[in-house]
């Protein structure tokens, strides 16, 4: 028998769950050098099944964590979509074919279909040469938070207090721990104990559509096997989702009798089996024939519940992330992505507070921005999934007025689908008085990618490429064209303001000013007519930091972003959090909104 | 003391030597299973300096690997070349700029820079991957060929006796290996000990051009110091070749008195050092000063030797190869990629050859075709070396004409010396009769990239990323159009045809057709107009093996590749050597004319 009770230990971050959301936080958080641990009760990763969908701002996002190539290297990328509808002779035909992400802005314009064991093995990797590994399995039994005023306002506090059980002790060895955690991010899933312990409540509602999802390894005649398919027919819906290797996962439209228990009415799993799910699409699919070559992969059947959480945070002590906080149809490809985002949107903030740069405060931020994105998926949830549902198989859109909204909707969607929409609205880490001096790089909204060329060797850059997840903000100065004498002054003066002790660079920084600043420069002028030793040296600390607006060599990529950004040619400086969201814009000579900006967070030496 | 010889073995390759054209063709065989050891007397790779210039063909090389991933992570880039000359006030000044890779088809348009010793870690865990590692320290103190024409001949026979002293053997084990080998490639360098046992004559002169080369983290004013500068001035030349971090190689022009002992008329290292380099360079670079900011990384100086080798091969058992085979000017950055394609041309002739599919003979090419390049090389050389040293410091190329000549000269040589220029004259692997067919897909030339989309997820793919260096002929069947009745009914009978015992693939294959051939097909259809079942099974073995020449479905890449390549509308069968160089093309009528291209090398079942 283990030995009860002996451990008792400290920690800044306790990560409760080791799922995608989980992951990314303490991948996150490892990066940036904060004392984390994660623990998961389950005793390995997730094998097969699950989500699999990747949205081309989450793609940014890994990227911006060096975590894109091997994505997109392991993943299937979906390019084309295709909508099929009942044809004349009782079978199915193809009616629309669309791009998968219809977002001029993408920079990846597809979506990354993988399985999530493999997601997490991107991240488990990462982490393992951060020398940071998850506990497992390992359960949390219970959670206190101080009642202590003092305590909860002060973030070196050690404010939450919870005891572990480690599942897999040798005899003789203790299976308890308490820990001191100064703050818990509970990523525990949709049953999350540490949303229940806290009592906080899951708003919205059960659907009645039920779905199964199957991975198989299709044998068909269907060609669009490997396209995004929506299918609609006279004998229910169906989605194919084309993914690694071979696999192809399936969403079925099953009807209440296929499904649910008539004696307690709920979904009952031992109704259906991976068989009679491909039976059912199988009707979907006729005329095509489609058969599984090997064993069924993985299944599963649910019903819908669209829900958000009342609060994600408790005292900004405890937050919950993932599917802790949202639950919705995973047919849309929102559910691992809108996980990661989270727990993205809260690693940098912890690791500001922890480092006393920033305000305990600023983690509000977090439900603020993150709540109301997901009640915006809600919405989109409803809607799509109501598109893709009818309310029984024999009710589905099939006539041309309905299909036609139904294409229409999957592309007005996209915006939102893909990520690449994502607005956080005004706050202490948003401020958009000055809009207008860039006037398409939307603040709230994330970077947009374009590539610029460096100035002392013209190197094609993607400007996102320069903006790496490393909990730095970024101060973009686009200098206008400093060929200009007159501009030239103006750039010079500014590098000579940002200089002032007084100014935000120093006095947010305590006079260090890389460890929470990175600068670049941005020229409007063209290769050979700027030399990068001409541009003032606090806007290019190193060679690499200065850029221009031009083509590359070969007139292959570069050029106009100026224009696309709607840069104002007086110049102007844009502040890109940690993240990767534009926070402000000013003007050369509004140096004190910027200053503004970060005191609304952030301590002042 | 170690024992006195006991061990003996077998193994099908041995390689003496692990620089750069060793570790290509001991992974690219490992890559193939070829039972191969590699050895080298240094007791641990390269640390700095050296080669450090990897050309556009050689990255298109490494990806056919899939190693060009880590090579592109690592490296510098190298986009823009300047030149500067003398100006009016003394110093020197900027008269053109120019883009470093001049050759619009190149898919990588620039130059890698990164120090030989990260290169050959690419390979070496590559290598580890597959399980072969480099034995050192180890010489070779004999080597032996076999006199018996039937041994020679047969190329199962271990033809080859090697005895091998390990240098770093415990005491009281052996030290000493006889090992019977049947091929050994000899990638032991300028002073081949292989070479040398064969008594294979270098040919060619000694220039009296001396140089010194200089790896320094420069502190510096000159604004270009991360291009590819060539400075012509009144106090000498020199070159500056941006590397990975803040590391620039300097190549330095030196007189006479610099560098020679006057007794002797040797170069000799001791009247030199770095700090007196940096000094001569320092002059070139006038009015703009450049220091060194730590101690210089590494130095040396040499003399230009440019000469070939009198043969590559003995008896097709014992091949020489890189620096082994060919000297010459290292500022053309063309030493380790010359040395590095050696080996990629002759590693699947070896894995053909064992494997019992090719003849012996087929051997012979490698000579035939690398020796050719070498010497092309040494003619490249000369034209370049002669047009950045002069005769002295003092007689320079200064005025417009000059100057003008060697701009010109620098634009003009891009396709040799980016290495896409690499062209194979007719041999048992080079077929040219039906040219014609596919004009722009020039047969002995590497296959020209493009990007095409995948008919049945309209993904777009590079095409060279779909012939990897994996040993098996590429056969791509452009179908022309095949939505067009008779040309499908053509596609129909080719397939047919194809399929035939007694066609080339099943001949060749001895019916394991996957095995040696992998076929590909590129329809002239748009998406969503075909259906990759509409095209004969033979031609699409796996849903991925078909393309079309379209655009994406965001129109940012591929389309217009017939009209690139020249193909001709009724189709085209292109044969790509595992090495990725067009080996012959015919039209589909011509089956018998591919059948005898592979009858010239292979052997029939």
């Amino acid at each position: 028998m283990p030995v009860p009770l002996t451990k008792e230990s400290d920690v800044d971050v306790l990560i409760i769950g080791a799922g995608p959301a989980g992951l990314m936080c303490a991948n996150a958080l490892a990066k940036a050098g904060v004392d984390v641990r994660i623990i998961d009760q389950r005793p390995k990763k997730v094998a097969a099944g699950q989500a699999d969908g990747i949205q081309p701002r989450t793609i940014e996002v890994f990227q911006s964590y060096g975590l894109a190539d091997r994505l997109l290297r392991e993943g299937n990328q979906m390019h084309m979509g295709a909508f099929y509808n009942p044809s004349i002779d009782g079978g199915i035909e193809c009616t629309k074919r669309v791009p998968v992400v219809n977002v001029p802005s993408a920079r990846y314009p597809f979506m990354v279909t993988l399985h999530q064991g493999a997601i997490e093995a991107i991240f488990l990797d990462s982490m393992t040469s951060l020398g940071i590994q998850v506990e497992r399995p390992v359960v949390p039994t219970s959670i206190e938070l101080s009642q202590d005023d003092a305590v909860l306002k002060d973030p070196s506090m050690h404010a939450v207090k919870v005891v572990l059980k480690h599942l897999d002790v040798p005899e003789g060895k203790p299976d308890t721990e308490i820990v001191h955690a100064k703050f818990v991010v509970g990523a525990d899933g949709a049953h999350s104990w540490v949303r229940k312990s806290f009592g906080i409540a899951m708003e919205g509602e059960q659907t009645d559509y039920i779905w199964g999802a199957l991975d198989i390894i299709p044998e068909t005649d269907f060609s669009d096997i490997r396209s995004l398919c929506v299918i609609h027919s006279n004998n229910g819906s169906c989605l194919v989702i084309p993914r690694e290797g071979d696999i192809v996962r399936l969403y079925i439209q099953l009807a209440e009798t296929d499904a649910v228990d008539v004696q307690t009415g709920r979904v009952d799993k031992n109704n259906m089996g991976p068989e009679r799910l491909l039976e059912v699409a199988r009707k979907s699919f006729h005329p095509y024939s489609i058969s599984t070559l090997h064993d069924v992969q993985w299944w599963t059947m649910y019903i819908i519940g669209q829900r958000v959480a009342s609060r994600f945070s408790v005292n900004e002590r405890v937050f919950i992330a993932g599917d802790a906080c949202h639950t919705h149809s995973p047919k849309g490809g929102q559910g691992m992505n809108a996980s990661m985002n989270d727990s993205h949107n809260l690693a940098w903030k912890l690791a500001h507070v922890l480092r006393g740069w920033s305000d305990i405060s600023l983690l509000q931020t977090y439900e603020f921005e993150r709540r109301k994105f997901a009640q915006d998926l809600i919405d989109f949830d409803k809607k799509w999934s109501g598109l893709l549902s009818g309310k029984s198989r024999t009710e589905l859109p099939q006539d041309g007025v309905m299909h036609q909204e139904f294409v229409e909707a999957f592309q007005a969607t996209s915006l939102f689908k893909t990520g690449l929409g994502i607005h956080y609205l005004p706050s202490a880490v948003v401020h958009t008085q000055h809009q207008a001096y860039a006037s398409n790089l939307i603040i709230g909204q994330r970077m947009l990618p374009h590539v610029f060329v460096r100035v002392a060797d013209a190197r094609p850059y993607e400007i996102q490429d320069l903006l790496p997840a490393d909990t730095r903000f970024k101060i973009i100065v686009f200098t206008g064209d400093a060929r200009d004498k007159s501009q030239l002054d103006r750039v010079t003066k500014l590098a000579a303001d940002l200089e002032q002790p007084k100014a935000f660079l120093n006095r947010f920084s305590k006079g260090n000013i890389a460890s929470v600043f990175d600068i670049l420069c941005i020229s409007a002028a063209k290769k050979g007519s700027l030399k990068y030793t001409d541009l003032p040296a606090l806007l290019r600390s190193h060679w690499s930091k200065a850029l221009m607006d031009d083509m590359d060599m070969y007139g292959r990529a570069g050029g106009g972003g100026y224009e696309k950004y709607g840069i104002d040619s007086r110049g102007v400086i844009v502040v890109v959090r940690p993240d990767g969201y534009v926070g402000m814009v000013a003007p050369f000579e509004e140096l004190e909104d910027i200053a503004s900006y970060f005191a609304s967070f952030m301590h002042v030496a």
